[in-house]
């Protein structure tokens, strides 16, 4: 925990991949998504460097890269963050400067670019300690985790002594979980086949090779179309057998009636859980949306903060809170949910896919079931198999779960080469190209 | 209603006030804002151009003229927007493209970014129409208000037969409404006297002020200290004597139980209003502030969106709504909240201040009482005294009351010499300062 050198740069870059040209990612609220990071690396003057990102699926990512750019003065001249301490006074300072919070508060892009921040911090910190960032975070105490934690508005739901209490009570089981965790690995889901733009052969296909992979869930986009969706769920289910959990996820396609009317119609499926059911603001909403019909509802990629997950778990609105790496304000954040998740006994099954999200979430799946739940029953990180190729340290998913990552850091760091040739809109890929995607506009 | 040239450029200034020099604008979670506008001029090549703003304190306006650069290509050659069909189309573009949705959705720096070029459009077409907003407003059918309308995620609070009804039952009273609101003007109430940099003297001499000048409502800065703001409303309402509302104002000081527990403290001085008593996300918090003390409870000056204002509703958490002309998408979103607190029976107090906001939400107030809620009854437009001299059509405050505006327009186009010596980094005003305000960071 020896603090070595100065951040002396935050570099960033604006890096996309054309995955429209194939419909990767595709769903009902997003037909043609261009995967994108706004990718930074945190230079200093001695020791290894920090890199973090924003995922966005393609325009406006020249905006997350000024969100960045707008919190380097808070980084830029401290010494290199090592420890709790550090990391508590980081995470603070960028998301309770009195003037930036008036652009949220704590939402939306400058939440996610505090996050990108405060993310290549973490892995900075872990890096020197040379661990990775879920091992680093395990060893750290009780008193320690409480520490990085923000309670400021959630205090009627969770204390800190209720935060302690609920690490300390994980604590002498530390070791042997994260024995296992390396020996065995982290159960995984996959979303690959379901994407809306596949035709039939290609879901099939892919379905029939997750099994044959060893997943025991995967996912389906719907809500595009009620007649569709059952005749894609019941070729999936055929495709898969009857012991393999299917969930579906609507991306916010729904209001609150249609999503009740929706899902009792797909609810003879069986389907697992429905995921973002309507708008990830709606606490409300996914309580009667939970109420109104019998799937689970699972929801949080795109919550806010934590004050939503609050929320979310004091209405008794989701069956599972879906957290994501790079959507609130970095790993601190992370932490107080995973904590209020642990308080109201509501399992975590992490968002993924994107540029680098499964990269960076599966350490804090591998944290919260080392150090804070204390459990992986009933949990699950999603899985998409695209764009790891792009990562010094991609994730490796075998047998359908995570391998423990076991270099130092946080598995964020892109090769300089993929950066290189995706930059936008200068980088080889887009040099030739529109200076934008195309847009839909209606006139 | 013709259409009149295309619109040719997005201008984009980043326009700020050093403020923070005088402590104006200074609460409990702002001490040293440096008003600050992200401004935007559409251009057309035939008819009079539009304006628009985002308001922030000062860091981070660099994001927001980012954020309002990127949503260019969808305003740019388009032709200039002139009725309900066109303002519509423009509103549903900015909020719902698919790939800049990821960066909120609808809230944040993105949403305030598409309410700047959706109000800049209002401008333009009420400029066009040769009326100011609120009557260019109050003139549509109800029908065509309706359809301005976004109903996404909250047809479960408001349908639109529900909303067309709320209009058409307004609908006969309009011109005798406008005629009285041009004759006596607007109900005010004035913020000037409370901000908590403001030493006892100054408090007192504007309060007394504020008396003399006819308005019937002050409101105070509260939530840092509580014995401090015991004795400054004692003061206070010695100054205004016994039939003056004193509202206050703890800029979301406070967890929930803290604020209970403040306000139950306060209450025997009677404030009107407790406004954002805690985070402006947290629904269920300001539910249980509402219930577990005696003060009424305002908020929605920093509500993302009309999904938060729909719960707010439903789960009864405020007794004042209190809409900001910047915060969300525009006209047609505040439209839509307009017409939520009209079916829930709430009053709306708009949020003013700031640069600008005074001069824009007037003009939705005003229409509200002409088309909408048909009352001005427990209703008050926040006014605060300065930064109007650099708007070419101020607003006019006389006895404690918001003269309607009659100039064409949304009462948005700042003085060009004031954008010109304002501009920053490299305006007059700010040249040989440090390159950014001044920041607190804990090292």
């Amino acid at each position: 925990m020896t603090a070595v050198g100065t951040v002396t740069e935050l570099e960033v870059h604006d890096v996309r991949f054309p995955t429209s040209r194939r419909l990767d990612g595709s769903d009902a609220m997003n037909p043609d998504p261009d995967y994108s990071a706004a990718y930074l690396v945190l230079h200093t003057d001695g020791g290894p460097p920090g890199h973090g990102f924003c995922f966005t699926i393609g325009r406006g990512n020249e905006v997350m890269a000024a969100a960045i750019r707008a919190l380097a003065p808070y980084v830029v001249g401290r010494p290199a963050p090592a420890g709790a301490a550090a990391l508590a006074a980081l995470h603070r300072d960028l998301t309770h400067d009195s003037q930036l919070r008036w652009l949220g508060p704590e939402k939306g892009v400058m939440q996610m670019a505090a996050g990108a921040v405060i993310n290549a911090a973490w892995d900075l910190a872990a890096a020197r300690a040379g661990l990775p960032v879920w091992e680093f975070l395990s060893g750290m105490t009780p008193a320690e985790l409480v520490s990085l934690v923000d309670f400021r508005y959630v205090t009627d739901a969770l204390t800190p002594d209720e935060a302690l209490a609920i690490l300390r009570t994980a604590e002498p089981g530390r070791a042997g979980r994260a024995a296992r965790l390396r020996a065995e690995g982290y159960p995984a889901y996959t979303t690959s086949p379901g994407w809306l733009g596949y035709d039939d052969g290609k879901l099939v296909r892919l379905a029939k090779e997750a099994v044959a992979d060893g997943f025991g869930q995967i996912k389906l986009k719907v809500g595009a179309d009620l007649e569709e969706d059952k005749r894609r769920l019941r070729l999936a289910r055929e495709a898969v057998g009857p012991g393999v959990r299917i969930a579906v996820d609507a991306n916010q396609r729904w209001d609150v009636a249609e999503a009740v009317r929706w899902m009792t119609a797909l609810a003879p499926f069986a389907p697992y859980w429905i995921e973002e059911p309507t708008s990830p603001d709606d606490v409300l909403g996914h309580a009667a949306v939970r109420s109104g019909q019998p799937v689970k509802v699972a929801t949080g990629e795109h919550a806010a903060n934590r004050v939503v997950f609050k929320q979310l778990l004091q209405a008794g609105a989701v069956d599972f809170v879906q957290i994501d790496a790079a959507r609130v304000a970095g790993v601190n954040e992370n932490l107080a949910i995973l904590l209020l998740a642990a308080k109201y006994g509501v399992p975590v099954c992490p968002h993924a896919g994107g540029v680098g999200l499964c990269e960076l979430v599966q350490h804090l799946a591998m944290f919260d079931y080392v150090a804070v739940s204390g459990s992986w029953d009933d949990r699950v990180i999603e899985y998409v198999d695209h764009l790891h190729e792009h990562f010094t340290d991609p994730v490796v998913v075998e047998r359908g779960r995570y391998r423990a990552p076991s270099a130092p850091g946080f598995s964020a760091r892109m090769e300089p080469e993929s950066v290189a040739a995706h930059r936008f809109p200068d980088g080889p890929v887009w040099r030739g190209r529109p200076e934008r995607p195309e847009q839909e506009v209606s006139r």
